[in-house]
């Protein structure tokens, strides 16, 4: 463990994100994701649930703000425009941690589409069904700009 | 050997089957199936009938209820709706752990085209022709919903 | 996700745990354990407490009957005979699943020692210090014997 | 598949019984072995008894004739002389195949350290205790000799 | 060495026709053959001549007969119907261990496209120009079929 | 980069100061230290100075306070008891980060021992002669302990 | 270190600059640079400004002057033509160390897709948004050309 | 060394040669030439000039007369019926070694596209520009033939 | 195939024999010998008798001048002055190849050690016993010495 | 090729020598000297003397000036003192470049285990015998030291 960095973020974790730049983007998945055949890199996050890992994600990386929307959750299947709970508590994490920040939803293949580029899938152990979301990294400014 | 889950499920395809999300498919495959050089990883089970295999699998892994066939079985050669009693078997260890998921078959090289994108093949010992059969992972709920 | 097989146990440590044989043992470390240097498989488990990975661990593979200890901890420093209430919690779970098996301690270096034997170390995020014990996995009997 | 050769022998295993020479030696060893963790490629065979493997091996692989044991088993713990049913399976198997050979028996933890310098080690599904044995390669010798 | 096996069959060569399914191809190819750059597995066999590996391939594993021509050698350049020598062996070798089954060449770019799909590419020291045969395996039927 | 992590802490030494455990060490060497051919993993950091690299990093690891002397410099070879600049600059970031630590010296080649069996060695550009340091990590205790 | 190059020229950076050819491609990327899954090499240079890593390449690699234009930046997102500050740097460097050879600048996602082709990527500290610099190596003549 | 051929050719230059067969090409390249990131293996031969390399390869290998030009160089920018001296050395050894194969040459890039596909790149010192040239091999025919 | 080299020679053996330097030893061994878990890489040359072999790399590698026997083969077991016939082909070869070499024999399990610190273990097809040697490489001498 | 560096150190020469530390060695081997299974890791520079190459490390690499004899090369074989003319050779360039460095050899076994702890061994085309010598690295001290 490190001083004042979340626990959540083990070593792989946090090389990942450290080495992300901008634009780059990163997958919390649920237990029931198809991770692990995709393409990326897949870190393991059993037990855990996908709300702590953005939490503890969003307390060290940037979102990026040259984009309307940085965190892109997958829509339920036959039912778009449906908010299952996790989707409130996602944006209650952007709000606390990126106020004015977006929150947008793709359709579940278009999702798998996006999270094939993405730099990492981390399979948590959300049991929630839609537990899933994608975050892009934005940039860190010079403290002067 | 590990309790209550079915020896025949050895290291590698417990953590194959593990792995596996939403959708991904595993291929158990006969004595005479091509498995080696079509791109997947390939885990052996000579000696082992794919019925044997079908139903330790099937103890522990759900089937996909987003579509409408989730068990798929290659065709036979020349007689596209022949039914080999191998089918038979399939169909009862389908009904008795996953009652109401359908059962169909494609032709053979349409059969290798989808094999190619599966999580794995287990090469068993089936020496009965035909014994080949496609098998697509469900969700698994939480308790609550 | 697998039905009947607790969610803690990913990919990786379910296989690990099929691969162990008899005899074979595996480290159930805290957060601070220094694992990563040690020389076995190191299986991350971050955010997750020691007691819930034995837990779930007990649930699939039995201890060693042939050996009077099976579960060991390591000894607080400086006070070898100290019994931080984590040890007791261990207790607890040895005696739920595998009752009739002792509980021992060893001192820390003699600990590092057994440990870098071990088929592997699973780092968990248990905070309380000395969260760490030792399972020597036993033997499935057949159905007759 | 191959002509006349047992199905029971996979590629890997062929493979390791081609490459071994004079002196070599292979372990069948029971589904509680402490395989994966002793050092030699393990070959598995989950769901096949002991006794069907070694039926398989001695097909194709000749015995040592330069010692006078080539078979060896792991003897009884606690009980040194003690001839599990299972011995006698492998004693009748290698008087059909290898009329004259001797069956011997060491004890476990030297049996470990033997099975240390092994080509390989078979871990089949055997469910019985003790059922473990230590081969010897032999030579074969030219037409004319 | 092993019993019953012909000894020209070296350990990778053998786990390769085991390993190889229905419809799979070797390439038995002459020592001018481009064989390192083409992208299959390469087997070496220096010194051996290209009849003497068709005939102990023969031995084993049997060829397609879901199709017409399971032998198929590279055309003369620039003389798509001349017959070498060697052609009148491969013929001799189909006839006595694959009676029934056809012969044909493809020209020598058609040829090197194929071979590039094969499972293998055995270089043998075929001096003889066109020392090349493509050999596709075929299924063993269950004993009652 | 990312949100209050000093940005000299790159992935991979960020991964392995948080992958380090209790008693583990790592060395910041200076741009002449025989690093490459040592055996640990070796981070660089040309053009970084050793000092820079001590901040960094005691900003977020603890260091160890169940041993005496948790941080330790390579003696000036011919002179033990030489105090260098530099050293008086670690002591400073010690006395800054870590109130109460001790600062020790070893031999040359003592040192180089240690650093054999360290987890790292970062190679920064540090120009100034016995710009080296060993630090080892500490323990974070519970927030209720 | 070695006499007479650039302490900042790491072996990796240095073996990458020695192995590039005519026409070949090196970038120097800010902090923020999305260079760990672009796919070239990364080489990581944490902490050092994006001219001093130009400074240092410029003194050993020679820039093609079979094109116009050797050395490109990233032009700034929503107003193509502006030149912050770090541009005029990298004039600067261009003009002491290659003199006549021009600067010019390539759109977003243009400097992205060109840089997927570099032979590396060296990701600096360069804490100041649109430090990105594509440099193209040149030829050295022969002494008497 | 080996007796009687040309010191020149080390392990891993003999052995790419060897490995050849009728048609693949293998390209002797300039010190300036973009080897390393081009795609083939690259053998280094740093200090020889590109006609030692081409005298030492046309000593032990044949070049293909199933084609016109069986030897092409790069033509120079610029200037594509240039005849740069080296041009007259490589045809000098063409006429001493391979009697009546012709000499060609094709454009900068499509020289590029044409290694991108050859067997080995070999970056000789060269210093001279345009010191490149490709070499097809051919057939080595049957004493009797 | 290349001018002037024994086409026996492929290109794996090619680079040993190039790569091994005074002193070094390479063993031609029997189809029966021990030789894929001994350690030093394995040649495989499935086919070919020992002799042919020991002609092709006596062609091309000098033997050791320095010591007194620089080929050494295995004592027949049991009777350690037996000399099988083989013996008496080596003897013939060393004195075509390499006029004035001595031949020696040393004992099986000697033999095996030596075998472990050599180059390579070419393991020949040849079927008569004992049909093992050990060649040490001597030097090549430059042309005025 | 770069600027103000001797051609002949390619990238992975240049890259062990810019990695190499204080007191750190390198060897510079004649042809016939057993480098390849000694253990470090071989750069190969055929055709090139032993002397060209210690000329060019020479220019970027400092001699240990903490030790009296940084330069060391293999004594004659049965005769310890003598002195062929490539020694005369090595001190030569060692009077040049790094005058007051003393020179002096070691028996030819004792010269193997030192080689084996090198960082590198470089095997040259240097047809004198005797033409190795090891180098040790010095520091480059601060400009102000």
């Amino acid at each position: 463990m490190l001083k004042n960095i979340p626990p959540l973020l083990g070593p792989e974790l946090l090389s990942t994100l450290r080495a992300m730049g901008h634009g780059d983007e990163i997958v919390i998945a649920d237990a029931n994701f198809p991770a692990e055949f995709l393409g990326p890199l897949v870190i393991r996050a059993d037990g855990i649930s996908a709300t702590d890992i953005v939490d503890a994600i969003l307390t060290v990386m940037p979102l990026d703000d040259f984009v309307d929307e940085a965190a892109i959750s997958m829509a339920v299947v036959g039912d778009l425009t449906a908010e299952p709970p996790i989707f409130g508590e996602f944006k209650a994490l952007l709000a606390r941690h990126e106020p004015g920040q977006g929150f947008s939803t793709i359709e579940r293949f278009a999702f798998y589409d996006r999270a094939r580029k993405a730099a990492a899938v981390i399979q948590t152990g959300e049991a929630r069904l839609y537990g899933n979301i994608i975050l892009k990294k934005g940039v860190i400014r010079p403290a002067s700009a």
